[in-house]
């Protein structure tokens, strides 16, 4: 009976799900689980700290499907687990994969290095137990094989992070090749199809009956599962279509149907709160109700005429249904491709770029500046924050693919999550450049991922929005607190410095809308293939409109309750 | 009746027990009570991440006895665990303040930004709950104040991390400032004198009747708490002293009686382990039996003639007594300054300086150079890993300060561990100059912390060992594998970036033993007061003797189990 390590199973387990890269930190409790790794099909990328893993995990994850992280027990695990918390949060599939003590070491309760000193091996799977679908410290070869299915087809059916503890002589024990012949479960059960057919038929009605329909793109629902319909559905339908903040990225905004962001107060044009609220047939897709995500709750109220499509259901007004987002749409847009045009609210189109000459860098003119600058094949990740905000104002090229981290928002993010992205990207062939944007704030958290970026050679552009502190912070509190100051640093600088034997690795500074435009026009800018950071000089107290609008909403809210 | 805000009162606890600064990074739950801090008398210093806040924390704690730390919900606080598990596992006590959203809204189960999208708002006090002696999250102004007092009375009494939940309308709801009053318990509760008495009168007749009776000194039992003893009792008892590598630091390596470096197999010079094991009373101070702390346990297994020192007890043979290290050791200084001399076993004395003249920059040259290259006043903070194993054969001098964080072993660590350190000397006024040893695939973990110490002017010498890649890791396993390789950074452009606009900021790189020689003897090097980084180019698989003769050790048990 042909038989294979339990560390190649957890591997080839990875492989048939679509993960050819592993993310992790060497430590000296998993570095013989690392050693099989290229046996097995897969790349290792060593990232400079296990943040920057979790969330270049998570960005790979966002692209393929699926990603996994290696950290050693303990310290390198704990240093991951913000970036698994936003993957929890915002349902991405990452596997945690932690090497462990042998499992002698386990139970003498002995005093290793990297525990809490105190003979106890079980603290750190309980931490990771509230930031994951399912846990499991590989404990016993005859049972490791069964455990690693589990956990992994947890992730899988929740599209949420797993943990999974291994220690070396397990990871070195063998068991029957025959296990791997059971596939892993990567598609939802599926719903009866009469319960499908009655949700498309209630959808059907409603659109049918209704004088406005619209439809608003969000990002809940493990938004990867079920991107690929969206476009075909705006094209079936032929309604105004909209995007949340954590919608934006998927849908087609060169479409004539892409109206712009619905954000409640905070809409982006100021016109497309009203038209999504006249509206009288909602179809929202994955709906995630964050403040961040809704304008501060400043959203529509009345759910009455809201299909409110999730992973696991479907709610028609106050009518849940046993059927699933990503088994739905595909129906929908076959349906809705045969049938007559529905009717059609009027909204102003997408205002295109206008692009005044400006003096400083000014927040309105940069993401209206942006609209130009992208382009088909680029791969937009948005810091969370000021950035986050602003993007809502950028209209994406046909053929890009982008997101935020909305819901969780940490800041950090996007600059990991960026590398990991493009490593995927690189392996699906779709996205050709990266396009990262993001504050000086934000960076300093993970400034060590642009040496990822640099060392794998990625064709990206970091623009980084340099407005000497927390802008987003100073708009909630402390607006010239010195708290929420950041000191400054050479950019251009440390990107060169952190890979310093890579070639053409080039820095910029701007100070003025003219300079940064000329930058962004620029062919050799624009047609490079090696990773190129903008630090882009901004004033501090400036945002984008529509996050003034809704502060200034918030301080008034505020002001009323008291 | 006086009122204080309960953030105030937070703030003022601090103070009053000897909390001068206050490290973190802001977020919007957190902005309204770090608002309070400077009304308080304390410092803000943010930090560029909150896992370099974390280790700054903790090394600020290691010098002035406690330290804080505000982080905000969420991503803020899960981002610092990995510097809080390493000060629970060493006993450093540091308070996790963590910003919370509104009582109100934690109690209506709303998804703001931060949490994990599920309504809940406790995920994260459970996490923090493994790595801290006491949490709470403060929700009604009526108890809070007992709430802040207990958490903070029990990280003095365990001398342990611990947690504390504020959000803003709590932080300004007022208290009577009577509670003030009360003060916290610093102290710890003294054990009966009889008792006291029996277990000193049991040492001295167990070390007057030894041949050979040694002391070693550990970093166990919360060493900064009972640190100010060792010298005094070192001179009071006038019989060979050895440290350990948690130990090393606080031992008057000047002084006649100090012998070296005891880790079993590991010890240093190697003649200290025979020296050590033919005793037939050990005072062990502290002692920390994990596997890096004794040489891979190899230390004298025969335990019936050991005096084991900890926080809470204190073991002569098998016998535990009743009795605290912090209370016993002043009483042993003055019992034994008036007694006769013990019987002295003789130990040759740790070696002089010698530096032979060579080529390249050896481990085993650079360690014994340091001993030379430090100087009273001098705060030496090592990084695990090799350069944890190669400290131990530098003689520290007289009136110097250092540590490494020998249990835990987090990569990463000492970066910000020395930036807070260092605010803490330059507010007790006795060290001058930080030295902080570390190698390049650790400070890639953590490079942000350069940024602080630049920022904050400290006198500054950090050394880099960068031998292109995780060396210790090699002697664990994947002696030549890739994943152990660190991509060359240019660390002095890093340094000089990080603090673009403070002047003075220098980093050198040195390939050869000459030129690093030169430059630690260069006057204007000694007596910068300035932050200077040094990139010390090696040889990737050379590792100080005592770590080769350990890891070969390990590979030949290794080889007789199999």
């Amino acid at each position: 009976m042909p038989e294979i390590l339990i560390g190649d199973y957890l591997f080839r387990r990875l492989k048939e799900i679509g993960i050819d890269t592993v993310f992790g930190v060497p430590g000296d409790f998993e570095l013989a689980l690392v050693d099989l790794i290229p046996h097995n099909g897969l790349q290792w990328v060593g990232t400079p700290n296990e943040l920057v893993g979790a969330y270049a995990a998570d960005g790979y994850a966002r692209v393929k499907g699926a990603a996994a992280l290696v950290t050693t027990f303990g310290p390198g695990e704990l240093s991951a687990l913000c970036g698994i918390g936003g993957a929890y949060c915002e349902n991405v599939p990452v596997v945690h994969i932690v090497g462990y003590p042998t499992i002698p070491a386990q139970k003498s309760g002995k005093i290793l290095h990297h525990t809490l000193g105190d003979g106890s091996y079980d603290h750190y799977v309980k931490i990771s137990g509230e930031l994951s679908c399912a846990t499991t410290i590989l404990k016993d070869p005859t049972t490791a094989v069964a455990e690693i299915d589990r956990v992994l087809n947890a992730m899988l059916f929740h599209s949420q992070p797993a943990y999974i503890g291994v220690s070396e002589e397990v990871a070195y024990a063998k068991v029957s090749t025959e296990y791997l012949d059971t596939p892993l479960v990567r598609a939802l059960p599926r719903t009866p199809a009469e319960s499908e057919a009655k949700v498309v038929a209630e959808i059907v009605k409603l659109l049918e009956s209704a004088k406005a329909p619209v439809l608003v793109v969000d990002g809940g629902a493990a938004r990867q599962s079920w991107a690929e319909h969206v476009n075909p559905l705006v094209d079936a339908l032929k309604i105004p279509v909209f995007v949340t903040v954590m919608g934006k990225g998927i849908v087609n905004e060169e479409s004539p149907y892409y109206k712009g962001y619905y954000g409640g107060a905070g809409s982006n044009p100021p016109t497309v709160r009203a038209a999504v609220e006249q509206a009288d047939a909602v179809l929202w897709l994955g709906n995630y109700p964050s403040d961040l995500n809704t304008g501060f709750f400043t959203e529509i109220a009345d759910q009455s005429f809201i299909v409110d499509f999730q992973r696991f259901s479907v709610k028609i007004g106050a009518t849940k249904y046993d059927a699933k987002i990503s088994h739905i749409l595909p129906k929908l847009v076959a349906e809705f491709q045969s049938r007559p045009q529905l009717s059609q609210l009027a909204v102003a189109p997408f205002p295109a770029p206008h692009v005044p000459q400006l003096e400083k860098i000014e927040q309105d003119w940069l993401w209206d500046r942006l609209s130009t600058f992208l382009r088909a094949g680029d791969l937009i990740i948005t810091e969370t924050g000021t950035a986050q905000a602003g993007i809502t104002a950028t209209r994406f090229p046909a053929g890009s693919l982008g997101w935020t981290q909305a819901i969780y928002g940490s800041i950090g993010y996007a600059a990991g999550a960026a590398a990991g992205a493009s490593v995927a990207a690189q392996q699906t062939g779709k996205y050709k450049r990266l396009v990262l944007v993001t504050g000086e704030g934000s960076l300093q958290l993970t400034v060590q991922a642009f040496a990822v970026l640099s060392r794998l050679g990625i064709p990206a552009v970091v623009l980084i929005l340099n407005n000497s502190g927390y802008t987003i912070e100073r708009f909630f509190c402390g607006w010239d607190a010195a708290y929420n100051d950041v000191y400054p640093w050479d950019y251009s600088a440390i990107f060169k410095a952190l890979a310093p034997d890579v070639p053409n690795v080039r820095g910029f500074k701007t100070t003025t809308a003219a300079e940064l435009d000329a930058l962004l026009a620029d062919e050799e800018f624009n047609s490079a293939t090696y990773p190129q950071c903008v630090d882009m000089v901004m004033d501090r107290y400036d945002a984008p409109t529509a996050m003034k609008t809704l502060f200034e909403l918030k301080a008034k809210n505020a002001q009323k309750t008291k």
